[in-house]
């Protein structure tokens, strides 16, 4: 155990030289906010929407598509089950009941280094990268299908990246591989390339039951009987379903214990009102409905109320991203769920843009800063997303990455000790004067104020020397040096081996499929 | 009376139609905020900024350089003035005191088009464009020296915008004019091109006499008299000193009834201390000081409190902007203000990016988001700024009112009428259906959305067969779109001539000064 704890201190010194490019600030596995939360909606419009959803799902209720095992769930539990239409309505109150009687308000989820846990619930924040896109895009080679190259640089990178705290999931989708066993080569990957908490698979009990398996041999059976290790997402099909891609992949994480973010996904106008009213009560039920599932499955089992909903334009039908009516919603959700009493989880750094520009950062930055005044808990997207999660970007991931940087150091609030009171160097300095050589500056100038990673704040001279660079010129950079730089956490190669031999055997088990 | 309001309906509606390409919504005068300020210290913390400005007041004082009408005034008043070292001290609670038995909590600055009046002070917020640069940038010609050409150019940009609320000011110092006579062609243009709120010119007594002056011929001496026309900023020269060119603009504005916002201006680390606590207290010292001198000159004009607080970079010495230490301040500063009970003054999309990248929307939008949470009631420099406010960007101030029509909607709150809460809607449409063709749909759809002006949300084969255009590219299109539908509002020729005659006769007084 000494010697394990010493290695890993060792990491975290190399780590932290290769880091001092991105950030001065010292890395910390999760945000703890210092902060309050935004609130948008007041007492009066919260019991509203919680009533609207209540009505919603007692008198047209949720379906759950082919999965009778979960109507009988439902059944048991007194819910009203139609199984022909595969529909379950609630009495008002029900869901919040089950869940507030037995899920966690907080969990830790174990990473295998350590170092590297992340607490999800209560003040506490975590970012991870983009999830899920087909193609990835740099400034060198411009947008193109992924590979499990791209994946490996990407798992490089983030890991690189002190203000990232897991792993993340499908930061890109490789498509070279088979897509039935894609998941296996990327769970490898992850827990090869990086050593912080893990994704698991989402669609589809079989490759849930293969996430599983996976963490089962990194972490031995009994550590992942008595902890959580995993984090799955499960998205609805809004209005008002949820299919058994998603129900199975549920399923198996809340009987093993781990943790399912109960997740909304609407492009709204669409799939729910084009008013943010009648979305978050379509949100709130859906939300309800299924991380009730979790508890009956397993009561106990962590699970997150979730909030992706981005509007749909009326004009073209395309999603938009960043846009202010998706601000108010992930606000509102933050209040739902912190009311419900489970952590909550959502999106970060979302953009229709196709490239890292002005449009990417305006969307992005004001989406990802919503996300964190909604005192979400998980952050999923916080860096690299683009063309509305179709794309995953190498620039855009340090762009982003810098603002998430920014926001750690804006959640640890306003500093009132004696030393940030500064009272004495106020008096030393006097009027008229400059503070530039005064104690108090010499005493605190190694510590104050974020540094930018990729802003460029020398004068025009200067910038134009350096050849008038725009901002992605500058990741581009950093994102190849984070790469030269990186270094391979330790991992126990009998453990590697055992992975390994689990992946080639699932893979010999299965005919690919590109389905 | 009838004709006037006739006319001005009729500009109204073409300029809708101008404006129809930046938004859909209609152009309301200001914000009015239907949601709450976001607040970042607790009131424990704000007793203590408090406490510590009264200190710095009675400890260490504020001097006022070069002006000693001023030290007269204050000694009047009954605080402790050091004529020698130009040093003014207060007793605990005299500032607040003052301010607070005469400034007025929010009033009515008018326009010369009545419908552009704004309300400043409240729950409302008026954004107005970038103020000062030397420098103007369009990606056709790169950056450059600012002319009077570029100046109207800018008038007439800003004039189209519908999210801006004002006319602002030295929109770019148009550097072919001699530096004595600008502000005389500058407010004329303003007065042609514009039918918006007024800035006043900030620079030294003369200057703000030919802007009263100016005012009296547009609206009357009467009206003048009885109402504030005319917006100033004071800014002190941080730490704790104000010289006479400030303080003389700061007393004709008080003595004529115009709008004097006393504004504190601190690169943090330089001209202040390297902390948010420290730089809070001589902010909040500052602030004090010269907002109780508008009201000793004459109780009940128009001050606010402003905060101009920006991070200034340990390692190269450059001002930085956008920076996380910079949006806790503002947040408290406009706790601050409104504890105090005037209005607050504050800066919008600051950047020291050179272009219209994705830095400066990173660092812009977090700093203009952050001053909208802070509940700003005026926001200089919402739009346009670049290089650390050397520079106004064509494009970035198209990209910049893009996010004020985003925050503009933001600041609507969440809509909570019965067809907002859509429950009809949901129940028509039920689970694993879509809401597009829905009667709710129908109904709302010209109206759901906040309509970006200068995102692209299509698919990337659209954007491609467009031409792969960066944010920028389309933003350039937009302003000269704006610039070829401008129309420039209607005005009384003799008072047009009026003016003329007193630009002429102002420029014969003086020979040409570039200093």
């Amino acid at each position: 155990m000494a010697a394990t704890r010493d290695k890993s201190a060792g990491r975290r010194r190399r780590r932290t030289r290769g880091q001092s490019r991105v950030a001065a600030t010292p890395r910390l596995p999760y945000i703890k906010r210092n902060i309050a939360t935004y609130d948008i909606l007041s007492e009066e419009g919260l019991c509203l929407i919680e009533e609207n959803a209540d009505r919603i799902l007692r008198d047209i209720g949720m379906e759950f598509h082919n999965d009778p095992e979960i109507l009988g769930y439902f059944r048991e539990a007194g819910a009203d089950v139609d199984a022909d239409r595969q529909r379950v309505r609630f009495e008002p109150g029900m869901c919040r009941r089950v869940i507030q009687a037995s899920a966690p308000r907080q969990y830790t989820q174990q990473a295998r280094n350590p170092d590297n846990n992340v607490e999800i619930g209560g003040d506490n924040t975590v970012l991870s990268p983009v999830y899920g896109p087909p193609f990835v895009h740099d400034i060198d080679q411009g947008r193109r299908y992924a590979t499990l190259d791209d994946f490996i640089k990407l798992n490089k990178i983030h890991q690189m990246i002190p203000h990232l705290h897991h792993c993340g999931g499908i930061v890109c989708e490789p498509v070279d591989l088979p897509v039935n066993k894609r998941h296996l080569d990327m769970m490898l990957a992850h827990i090869t390339y990086g050593d912080r908490a893990l994704f698991g698979a989402l669609i589809g009990s079989e490759r849930a039951e293969d996430s599983v398996a996976m963490v089962r041999i990194l972490f031995g059976d009994e550590f992942v009987d008595r902890n959580t290790v995993l984090y799955g997402v499960s998205n609805t099909n809004a209005p008002l379903v949820m299919d058994d891609a998603m129900s199975g992949s549920l399923k198996v994480y809340a009987r093993n214990n781990q943790a399912v973010a109960c997740t909304p996904w609407m492009i709204t106008g669409a799939m729910s009102p084009c008013t943010e009213a009648g979305t978050l009560a379509q949100l709130l039920a859906e939300a309800l409905a299924t991380c009730t599932l979790t508890q009956l499955i397993r009561p106990g089992t962590p699970c997150l109320m979730g909030s992706f909903a981005t509007a749909m334009s009326m004009q073209s039908g395309a999603p938009t991203f960043g846009m202010p009516e998706a601000a108010k919603t992930v606000l509102a959700a933050g209040q739902l769920a912190r009311r419900l009493g489970v952590p909550f989880h959502t999106v970060g750094s979302l953009t229709s843009s196709k490239v890292p520009d002005s449009q990417a950062q305006q969307e992005g930055t004001m989406s990802l800063i919503m996300a964190v005044l909604a005192g979400a808990n998980f952050i999923n997207h916080a860096t690299g997303w683009l063309e509305g999660g179709l794309c995953t970007g190498f620039e855009k991931t340090i762009i982003d990455a810098d603002l998430c940087g920014k926001l750690i150091e804006f959640c640890k609030g306003v500093d009132l000790s004696d030393n940030a009171q500064a009272m004495e160097a106020i008096a030393e300095v006097g009027p008229g004067s400059h503070f530039l050589a005064s104690t108090h500056t010499l005493n605190n100038f190694e510590t104050a104020y974020y540094r930018s990673s990729c802003g460029d704040a020398n004068s025009f001279e200067q910038w134009q020397s350096e050849g008038s660079q725009q901002t992605a010129q500058r990741a581009n950079k950093i994102w190849k040096q984070l790469l030269a730089d990186y270094q391979q956490p330790a991992l126990d190669p009998a453990k590697l081996e055992a992975l390994q031999d689990y992946v080639e055997r699932r893979k010999a088990e299965m005919p690919d499929r590109n389905y």
